[in-house]
């Protein structure tokens, strides 16, 4: 297949080595794996999943619950403080999955319980540092009214508690992501002891990337849920999550323009292709993508001396060293490792393995397809 | 028409309002209005240009001028340098419609002269000042060289200069935008004169949104080709480009969570619906997005008081007043003005109306749809 376009290539082996280390993890530690699939959005990959024996997932949303429950998934986490405008959608999935709804506080558990005509399980989604939402860990007051707002609900069924420590983002220290992982599960043991007379199967769920890919003992949760390690990409690179070679998607970007003046080079490949997501190196520089070559099963490690320094909607400006400079010319491919892999593939609406095969994600579907 | 999940929303009437006072502008100044489609992307706002008299248009993708062309443009303009790999779908384009295409050297302009089999206007992007691709406008003798390459090429028909001057988009001062727009004219008016003996029609032709919003007397250019104009956002606002009140497009996002403690109000919506494009304010903050309040007929002006302050995959962050905190409920919707209207618009893949019309937009359609 002859690439003309920017093309976001995935390399399946390495994607199959991301699911099995983690789905090797996960037995190890006797926790339930629940990926979380909003990283891929594609019912392939989840497929790859599925023959790594996983069988319950995470979604973002609820039209990417209906996409995969649409292909055979029957136990789905919509990982969002439930939209309480979408009842009708909710009561369709509770219909004929078992849906797991979150929620972060008594206005959405009254208002799921009017609504709902199926039973779902809901988790209560705790804050343990991140303060984006969430019930704060310690506000036991609040965690009460909410546990006994949910016991008098019928179609309810109080499930556990739900972490998702995005301030491990922040992070490029093994031990400090190991403090917040100790400090969340110290938090959410606490709150099981809590109520676990009256509750005895709470179930306890943690899900960042960098927490699952870096701590090796991944003690007192029942479950997990990453996403983004199915692809990796170069801010988990920077954390700490995995190495260069397991990053295992690649924009393939048309070689438009080059400016010997200042070693620039031009790519058709912009903002609408990667989204803008930056990371910020501590010269104050900002990187968009590192470029790698392609090999005859892959692609190699990022090169030195070459990244992607800005862009705009469709632009992308590479800055090379003299060297690398001379070796691109217009009408070559240009290899570029994303910042952020959920974001371009969500914008790339579909991949190609490196194989050869093309690979579909939800956004590349028209919506009259989700329907059904 | 209920909405439950991030909604863009189209005030038609404003936009009918921007497309006018441009479509004015240009009959006063008697240039020509080749308005750039990629920020709505869509038939529909394009069939409204069509109705106030534009003919010729500007695209920055090979498929967004198919697009166009299968809905009856006929004279179109792909505003990015031409990608030699997609020799294909041009042949293809350039059988059935006025072609324009752009170069920016001399290695693509000789594969085009053997890739093509159907005559293209072909125009030299200069660069005056952006930095970002272009041939610098005093690099005469690169000029001379790709004219001299161009006149040899039977399918090359040399129709003039185009700019883009991206550099306005880093001012607030209408003389600064002024004073950029004098330059790229004088540097223009000089290289038409050059060529003018060989090439008596030759076109200059002008880009950016700020300039054309700003400069009252577009003089010395034969064609404008801004875009962003047709719904504006913030961006353009803090540019001086346009008012609150003439920005077209705004997200209906639902809320989902409250946090008192620090005034925050959670939206479903987040980087995969306004993309990550931020304003930096002078304290070092960012903002992603402004509230407004609908009203009868449209919006309100921003609110003071209440911004998003940050944006994840799918959650927004907004920061409120303790006033404006209590007045907004779970369950209810925010109204926010995005910062980039291109890309909000390029991730929502569709419009609502205020009206309750739904709109196309090409990044909502399947791919095969676009291959008749």
């Amino acid at each position: 297949m002859k690439i003309t376009t920017p093309t976001l290539l995935l390399d399946k082996q390495k994607a199959l080595r991301n699911i099995s280390r983690m789905v090797d993890k996960a037995r190890r530690n006797k926790v339930r794996l629940r990926p979380h699939f909003k990283t891929h959005q594609s019912v392939q990959v989840g497929e790859w999943f599925r023959e790594a024996g996983v069988e319950a997932i995470t979604v973002s949303s609820v039209r990417m619950a209906r996409y995969f429950a649409n292909h055979g998934w029957n136990d789905i986490m919509v990982a969002f403080p439930a939209n309480v405008l979408e009842m009708e959608s909710i009561n369709e999935l509770a219909s004929r999955i078992k849906l797991h709804l979150i929620a972060v506080n008594q206005e959405t558990v009254t208002a799921l319980a009017q609504g709902l005509q199926h039973p779902v399980q809901l988790s209560l989604k705790i804050d343990t540092g991140y303060r984006r939402t969430g019930i704060l860990a310690t506000n036991y007051a609040e965690v009460d009214a909410i546990v006994k707002l949910i016991r008098e609900q019928e179609k309810l069924q109080f499930a556990g508690f739900v972490v998702h420590d995005g301030h491990t983002y922040k992070q490029t220290d093994a031990d400090a992501i190991q403090t917040i992982f100790n400090t969340s599960v110290y938090q959410l043991h606490l709150l099981r002891e809590r109520y676990k007379a009256k509750f005895p199967n709470l179930q306890l769920s943690i899900g960042d990337t960098p927490s699952c890919s870096i701590v090796e003992n991944i003690q007192g949760v029942d479950e997990i849920r990453p996403g983004n390690f199915v692809f990796y990409d170069l801010t988990q690179q920077r954390i700490g999550s995995c190495a260069f070679e397991d990053i295992a998607v690649c924009m393939a970007c048309p070689v438009v323009a080059k400016h010997p003046d200042r070693g620039e080079i031009i790519l058709y490949g912009g903002s609408v292709h990667f989204s803008k997501d930056v990371i910020l190196q501590e010269d104050g520089s900002s990187i968009y993508g590192r470029v790698v070559e392609l090999t005859e099963n892959g692609w190699t490690e990022s090169l030195e001396g070459i990244e992607v320094v800005s862009l705009s909607q469709e632009h992308g400006v590479v800055k090379a060293s003299p060297e690398l400079f001379r070796k691109y010319n217009i009408g070559d491919l240009m290899y570029v490792l994303p910042v952020h892999s959920c974001l371009t593939a969500d914008l790339m609406q579909g991949y190609l393995t490196t194989e050869g095969e093309p690979i579909e994600h939800l956004t590349g579907l028209p919506h009259r397809e989700l329907n059904s």
